[in-house]
């Protein structure tokens, strides 16, 4: 059975959970919270990040959520998430890079350290003034969004691809720490409603993070 | 004909023209600095980074240099760089990644911005500070380039990859920038001496970035 080393607000587990349920590759998770930095799980990840994917029988540690996805969509064929042609796979690999870079850099990561890590470590509030710059970050990403599912079926193209669960599961963490203003933005509320109702995303939107709660709205599929 | 849209001390520029030299894909550079924002560029990718690859005549534009070198890799089977099985893949992977983010942003992302982007943009000084940071983190860096070695033909494993590609293009601008202390790295310094001496990266290292002069040994194969 594969272990999982995750959080519960770790959006690059959390694109990998999207990717091994829409796969249906079973797992079970291990709390990792990287912040301790654990010996044993800097041996597994020198980059001292979650998630971290181990098969202690098959003797396999995988570790960086892209190389891990990768391996996943390389090893199980059932629903592939990196397809079409060549020039099809960069535009999905451009905007999952997008999404764990621009997004997580200018959003979820800010909203992450402000509302989580100052309240589990540091015993501090957040700074109200970078809550609202990240939230209008927020907006501009998701006029991107808009402007995405304007012109294309999914993110990146005709077919659900990575694209899609690498903005889902940065949308889902922001969402969870308040951080999205949804008003106006009405395509990709569509998008991201019917993304809620999934199989692969139900489990990740019941469980909580210790501490801290979501708004009333971010369970709901109709929001 | 490839374009690429580069400056010349971009360090993921540098890993697809390592990628594409090792390929042998011809391509001619096209000049960009991405800090000033050119409408067109942003065009072609709103990340606004640098590299972006072109093929006008096949209408093909790529941006992110991760999707990049996995187009190359699927469409030009000369000399595999993320090749064996799926989990040597995934540990190609895996490095090429701790290359382009941990040492990017631990020591070649500070070296950039205190020597290249103070000089540039900002007519200031670099903080000496800052640059001693960078360096002491560069040493560390090089430490575990030293650890793989030993255990290891090359970085990721039996043959050169991705991740080999990866490491030397951060480690030539750190170096450029003055940012490396090769004492007490023996090992990384035949590994990269070896680098120095192939087709692929001569063109690399007679390049200059205009302003700024690299140290004597940085172009010398024997350091």
């Amino acid at each position: 059975m594969w272990q999982l080393y995750q959080f519960p607000l770790c959006p690059f587990s959390r694109k990998v959970r999207l990717l091994m349920g829409e796969k249906s590759v079973g797992y079970e998770l291990v709390r990792e919270s990287p912040w301790e930095q654990r010996d044993e799980f800097l041996d597994m990840n020198p980059a001292g990040r979650t998630p971290v994917l181990r098969h202690s029988q098959r003797d396999v540690s995988l570790a960086d959520s892209n190389a891990i996805c990768e391996y996943i969509e390389e090893t199980v064929e059932k629903s592939p998430m990196i397809n079409g042609t060549a020039t099809n796979r960069a535009e999905i690999r451009r905007l999952t890079a997008w999404f764990d870079e621009q997004f997580y850099g200018d959003v979820t990561a800010p909203l992450l350290f402000e509302r989580m890590h100052k309240r589990l470590i540091h015993r501090a509030p957040p700074d109200a003034k970078l809550l609202r710059e990240a939230m209008r970050r927020a907006n501009v990403h998701l006029d991107y969004i808009d402007y995405l599912i304007d012109h294309r079926s999914w993110l990146a193209g005709a077919t659900m691809s990575l694209a899609d669960l690498s903005a889902a599961a940065q949308i889902s963490v922001a969402d969870y720490l308040g951080g999205i203003d949804w008003a106006g933005h009405e395509q990709t509320r569509a998008w991201y409603s019917m993304f809620k109702s999934r199989p692969s995303f139900r489990p990740l939107l019941s469980e909580r993070m210790e501490v801290i709660a979501p708004p009333a709205h971010y369970e709901k599929v109709d929001f």
